[in-house]
Formats: structure tokens, C-alpha cells, sequence
């Protein structure tokens, strides 16, 4: 029997101790944005920590940041020549919202048919173990791993890894490597082995226009008042022209064109427009820019939405006032090559010139970070390909995600490592809402995927 | 001495008993609503019926409605052929609103100088009040009025008056009358005799646009998905076209131009622009239509404004959502001869029309109040503007109100009754607000004014 083949009966027949791991760490309540659960994210930690030392890891450590700690551990001992690479994933959680809406509790994980219900499932507990699932299997069949692998795993992730690019950057020589491992994302239908090569940036902006200094009488003052939450609508109706496309100068300046390649690919993934258009429970596709595909749309056009807005008399019922204030959140996603930062101030700049006379405008900044795209060429991507493929028995699709990691280009930036993102949370998961949870085959032939991959990639 | 003398000398005598009726009756807090006072609103109108009462007039009695009662009283033993008026007047008031804001107990009348300090002093218990003065001094002097007299005096003018138009159809022949005298209104100036003739009309409607079934992830929908909130704001920004005019297709059919005489009286009105805008906080008026000057965009042009918007992530900082759903109340202020009706069909029509695929809209409807002018040449108007004359020494100015008092074409339309307004609130009265305060030598000149008015009816 060949190591990869005794690693891969390794993981088969430990499926139910596997199993239990994922159980034992959804069991923690690791909410990383409520200070009530402080103390469940470090368990998170400390108990992540054991199991790298339980299973043979090296240099296993917590270490502290400026909120919620995160956990270190490598195994470096590979052949020399070996690459090395760098497992990222987060142990926190989303809050389990409105207990009601959950058919278990979110933190008593339950099995039921092919799946795993509980907080963390899928995102991304079940999917950060699988790496540690497929070393231990090497480490136990073969006493050594086919490369060199440093594990990062932290707390912070589902409040915007506030901690982490200080931590990369203070730690830039202990975390070199060739490339970044990250299971944090989704496979396009269940049983089908994706990899997301793409990820939005986002710029994130409010606006707040104000106008007189308390609410007005409307009807004593309706009419020579400007009214802030009309000027406000004037704006954001300016943000678009009629074909959809953003009004922000220079905004499409840096947007790549997608290859015909993947146009191509795109194009050939089963999609049912009617059936997400259900899904979502909207009568119609019709935002943005018609001459793209919705899908097109989504993971490789930059968009523009409106993510809120308020302003004046918002309770039930009437109240005549003209509003002393208004605002919007207005964000845009990114898409290589646009700099988060230059859409930044083309927007600022755009909107300041916008804002009529008679109301003052206030802007202000949420969130700013570019866009990544993994390099299709990129040996690694071929190896999970590979990898994917005698694990699943199926080809695998490349798809890009509408949503952001800034810790992509954060990366790629300090550590000059590109990243590999193998998902297998399932497109029905509902990470973040009720009942989220993992398919369990998807889960195990994850772990034999990447067990693979480690062989392929040495 | 003239019967009209001994009147206006028996207001002076009794300055200080008057206002002991002003004090005790601002001293119930008949806050109308909030259900903690509702027995405080039934004590209000008691203490009216009995003062109805003690002054001499007939067919006093409280009158149950809905939710609070209002007071009936009248005189009808004038020499035959003597015209017929109606006094209307209220006696809730507005919330006292934050404590703190206030100098003095809000519930405890102080006078400070000339001015009277309490909830109540201004709008419209010291108002209502100089009617009761008029009518002691006239039946105590000379033993009867020149004119016959009706009251109605109710209890729900703060909460939109949802009884009176029932009762005042169901009394119909009780409550006829030649003309309706109302003082609910304000001086132009501190010791300037004003006149308001026309109020506007408001149409106030609700627009909700709904998209898809919950807030989406903007990163992983964004694009092909209509925005709600974006869609609201071309909507509301297609409301006003370029040079400030409603797009409402008719909206400006109806409208009656001002008469040269009229724009002549409003421009020849004291008013500095800059402290308007400095007192309101806004940097410019540059809102509506910018060929009429402030006071008529403010009392005669019609208008339309955002009084609230709301939809998606409203609280402090971001969250990347596409809104489910987006509203805006909207509220048009109509002038004669719009109908409210019309113009609010109009409104639902062409809102509808401009809806776009992908969202869904519902229109609610708040409130539907026509415009009211009172008659220049309506010999009641000449009768007080020289009774004003009389009692201030100073001309009378003649004003129009933005603001909405649905009573008035409802008095029209089931009395046949024109409704004349004469406001004695001083401008800095700050109804509704903290420290509102009633200027004590303006109430007795309005007295006088009023005392003197009845014998000019007559």
C-alpha cells in the first residue's frame, strides 16, 4: 500500500473519532462578537492547541492579541527541497440569532442522515479540522508529512480578523510560505468539488447629509428648506447610469476583463435563474449590468449597493417633519484591478461634488480592502484539482465569490504567498443563520482531498 | 360710555382674575395623547364646562365622543337677525417633552416679565380663553352680546381631531353659524395684530418597495439583485425635476396663482432671510421653486418632502447587506384649488408607473386634508382687522400658514362656514417645545380685540 493510500485508509477508518472532534469543538460557544463569550473563544483556542499537540504538531501555542487569541503550531521536518505552506482558519463563530428559528440547539451538535447540525459546522470548524484530520492521518501512517505545514488559526474572523495583519506582520519570518491553505468557503452544488480562485474587495462608505439643526414643522417649513433625506435620494440615484453601470469616474478603469476561459466555465456550471431568483424571492434578475450573466455579475463585476439607509420620522405611522439628517451606507465591490483605496477617494470626491447647496455632508469610512484573484496557473491549483478529483470522482469547478477576505491580499501583500481556497461547506449550510450545518461525506472526502493534496504538493 | 367701552374697561379690571383662569386651566396636564392623562383631558374640559357656566352661557354641557370629550356652550339671545359665530378652540395640549429642557415645572404657569411660562399657555388654552374673557365682560356690562355665540371646544386637536368630524356632522344644526372664529395661530411679529387666511392641504402617503424575502449578503448577491433602497431613491429623486417643481403628472393643474395684492402684502412683510436660515441651522434656502420668494414657497406654492426613509443596516457602523426592503414617508403640502384627493391619486399613479422590475411596491395612505383660504373680502375679515386695529394700535398684516388644519375645509363643507383666523402666539411661543410661553400683553390686547369684534359682527 502506498503512504497516500494508507493515509487515505487512516482517515476512513477514524471517520467517527473525526466525527467527534467536530462535535466537541461546535460544542463551545465561541461567539467572537459578544464579550459574554470571551471566555469560549480562548477555550476554542486552547482546545484547538491540544489537539495539534495531541496529534504530533510542533511549536503549538496560544498566542495572545489585542482581543481574542489564536493559535500557532507547524510541523517543519519535511524533506529538504519540500515547500511549505500555511493553514489558515478560525475557530469563532456567528451569534445563533433567534434560538426559535433553530430545529436543535446550535451548540448540541446533532447528526441527522448525511448531516452535522450546529453553529460552526461549516464556518468554519468542521472545515479548519480537516487539515489537522489529514496531518494526523500522515503522521500516523507515514511518522511524517509529504511537506512542511504551519497552522494559524484564530478567533477573530467573523468580526473582521481585526488582529490578525498586526499578528502577520510581527510574525512575517515564522509564517513564510509558498502558498496558503484556507477551507472557508462553499462548493457550488453538494458533492461537487469547487475552488473559489476570487474574492471581491469592498469599499465601504456612509453618507450623512444634514440639513437644518433639529426637525422641522414640514408644513410650516416645507418648500425654501432643502430637505436632506430628497437630496440624499438625488445622490444615490446619481450613483447609477440607466444601463446599471456606476457613476464614480474612473471606476471601471482597473476592472480586468475575464478571460474567455472563464467566461467559458462560467457558463458551463449548472445555474436555474428562475430557481435563485425563487430562492431569494425576488420577481426579477434585473440589477446591474445587463450584457453580463447574473452569475458574471456577482463574482466579477464591481458593484455598488445601497446597505442602508435612514433618516427623520422611520416609526410607525405619520410624522410631518422634514428630517434634520439623513444618511446612507453605501458600499462597493471590488474586482481586480481596482485599488480599494483609489475607488475610495474617487467616490468621496464624486459624492462631495454632488452635495447641493443648502445641506452639509459628512462621510465617513467603514471598511477598505482590494480584491484577490488566485493565479489559475499556479501549480498548487493544479494539484487540488488533482486532488479533488481522485477524492471525489468528479471534476471540479472554478468559481469566483461575490464576497470579501481581506485577508487575501493581506497575504499575498506581507507574506508574498498566494492562497488555495478548497470549500466544502455546502451551498444549503447557512453559515451565519439558523440550523447551519455541514454534509458529512462532503466533509470526509475534504479530509481525503486535502490528505492527497499534501502528497501532491511535496 | 359706550357698551362696547365698558366691555374693553371690564377686560382691563379684570386683568389678573383672566389670567388665574389661564393658570388653573394650564394646570391639568390634559396631555390628549397619552392614556396616563386621559382623565386630566375630561377634567380639562369640566373646568371649561363650569367656567361656560359661571360666565352665563347656555346649554353648557360635556359631550362624550370616541376617546375625549370636548364642551358645547352658547348664547343665542342677540337681537334678531344678529349673526350666528362659532368659537372653536382646544383645551390638550402636546406633551411636555423632556423635563430637563424646561425652566420652569411645564405644569406650574410662572409669569416672568411679560411672559406667561407653561404647556399650554400659547396653544391654546391662553387663546381659547380670550373668548370667555370677551363674552364675561360683554354679559356683565351690558347684559347680553351683540352677536348670538356658540363654543365648541374639544379635546383632541393634538391628536389630529379624529371625533370632531363626526360630532360636528352628527350636531350639524346645533353648530350652524354665520362664520367660525378661531384663535390656534400666531403674530407675525411680538405686537402685530396678524391674520393667517389660507392653511395648506397635505396628501401624506408611505412607499415600501420590498425585493427579496430577507436581507442579503451584498458580497455574495450583489449585482444581479434590484436594490430596494437604491430603487427608493430614484423614485424619490424623480419626484422634483431640476428646477424644483413636483413631477406628480397635474400636481400644479389645481393651483391658484396669488393675487398681485397678495404677493404685494407677503413682501412687504418684515423678513430677514439670513436669520430664518441661522434660526432653522440651514446654510442656504435654496429648496423648492426658486422664483417665489420664501414666505409664499413656505405658505402658497405646494410642496412635497421626504418626511422619512428607513431600510437594511440603520444602527452604528456597517453591515454588508442588500436591504429586503426599503420605505419613505412622503408628504405633499397642497394649496387651493388642489384636491387632495386628486392629487393624492395622482401621486399613487405615477409612483406606481416608476416602480422598476425587480422590486415589489406598497403605498399606504396616512392623511388626505384639502387647503384652506379664507375669503378675503368676507366682511368678518374687514370686522377684524379694524377690531385688531382698535385694540393694537397697528395695522393688520395678513399671513398664510404651510402648516394643515383639516377642521377648516370641514367646517366649510358642513356648516357652509368660512372660518376666520386670529393668532395671538407670539412667533417665539415655542408650541410643542420647552418653555412655551404666551406674551401676557398680546393675550389682552386679543381680548380687547375680540371684545371689540363681537360688537362689529353685530
Amino acid at each position: 500500500m502506498s503512504q497516500i493510500d494508507a493515509a487515505v485508509e487512516y482517515l476512513r477508518q477514524h471517520r467517527q473519532e473525526h466525527l467527534e472532534w467536530v462535535r466537541a469543538l461546535c460544542r463551545i460557544p465561541s461567539i467572537s462578537t459578544q464579550d459574554a463569550h470571551q471566555q469560549d473563544v480562548r477555550r476554542a483556542a486552547e482546545w484547538t492547541r491540544d489537539l495539534c499537540k495531541r496529534i504530533g504538531l510542533q511549536h503549538v501555542e496560544v498566542h495572545e492579541t489585542a482581543r481574542h487569541p489564536l493559535v500557532y503550531a507547524d510541523w517543519c521536518k519535511a524533506a529538504p527541497g519540500a515547500p511549505t505552506y500555511l493553514v489558515y482558519g478560525h475557530v469563532d463563530v456567528q451569534p445563533e440569532g433567534e434560538r426559535k428559528l433553530w430545529d436543535a440547539d446550535p451548540f448540541d451538535p446533532v447528526v441527522r442522515g448525511e448531516w452535522l447540525i450546529c453553529r460552526g459546522s461549516a464556518d468554519d470548524k468542521g472545515q479548519v479540522l480537516l487539515y489537522l484530520r489529514a496531518a494526523q492521518a500522515w503522521l500516523q501512517t507515514a511518522g511524517k508529512l509529504p511537506i512542511n505545514l504551519k497552522f494559524l488559526i484564530e478567533g477573530e474572523e467573523e468580526i473582521g480578523s481585526p488582529s490578525l495583519p498586526p499578528f502577520v506582520k510581527t510574525h512575517r519570518d515564522l509564517l513564510l510560505c509558498d502558498g496558503v491553505l484556507i477551507s472557508d468557503t462553499g462548493m457550488y452544488e453538494d458533492g461537487l468539488p469547487t475552488i473559489t480562485y476570487g474574492t471581491r474587495g469592498l469599499s465601504y462608505k456612509e453618507i450623512r447629509l444634514r440639513g437644518p439643526k433639529h426637525n422641522l414643522h414640514s408644513g410650516q417649513h416645507g418648500g425654501p428648506v432643502v430637505n436632506p433625506a430628497d437630496a440624499l435620494a438625488r445622490i444615490i440615484a446619481s450613483l447609477h447610469d440607466e444601463h446599471g453601470r456606476v457613476t464614480i469616474p474612473g471606476f471601471y478603469d482597473g476592472v480586468m476583463d475575464l478571460f474567455p476561459e472563464e467566461r467559458r466555465q462560467f457558463a458551463a456550471l449548472p445555474f436555474d435563474e428562475k430557481r435563485y431568483a425563487a430562492d431569494l424571492g425576488v420577481p426579477a434578475l434585473v440589477g446591474g449590468e445587463q450584457e453580463f450573466t447574473v452569475n458574471e455579475r456577482r463574482w466579477v463585476r464591481p458593484t455598488l449597493d445601497v446597505n442602508g439607509v435612514y433618516g427623520g420620522y422611520m416609526a410607525e405611522g405619520a410624522s410631518t417633519v422634514i428630517p434634520a439628517m439623513a444618511g446612507a451606507k453605501v458600499s462597493m465591490r471590488l474586482v481586480p484591478n481596482q485599488s480599494a483605496e483609489e475607488i475610495s477617494r474617487s467616490f468621496e470626491e464624486a459624492v462631495l461634488a454632488r452635495c447641493p447647496a443648502g445641506v452639509r455632508m459628512e462621510i465617513l469610512d467603514h471598511t477598505c480592502a482590494d480584491p484577490y484573484v488566485t493565479p489559475l496557473e499556479w501549480k498548487a491549483m493544479h494539484a487540488a484539482k488533482t486532488a479533488l478529483k481522485e477524492a471525489f470522482g468528479r471534476e471540479t469547478v472554478f468559481v469566483r465569490e461575490g464576497g470579501t477576505l481581506p485577508i487575501l491580499p493581506m497575504f499575498r501583500q506581507v507574506l508574498h504567498a498566494d492562497s488555495l481556497m478548497l470549500g466544502f461547506a455546502s451551498p444549503h449550510c447557512n453559515a451565519h443563520g439558523p440550523n447551519e450545518k455541514a454534509r458529512l461525506p462532503d466533509l470526509d472526502r475534504g479530509a481525503e482531498a486535502i490528505a492527497r493534496l499534501f502528497a501532491l504538493l511535496g
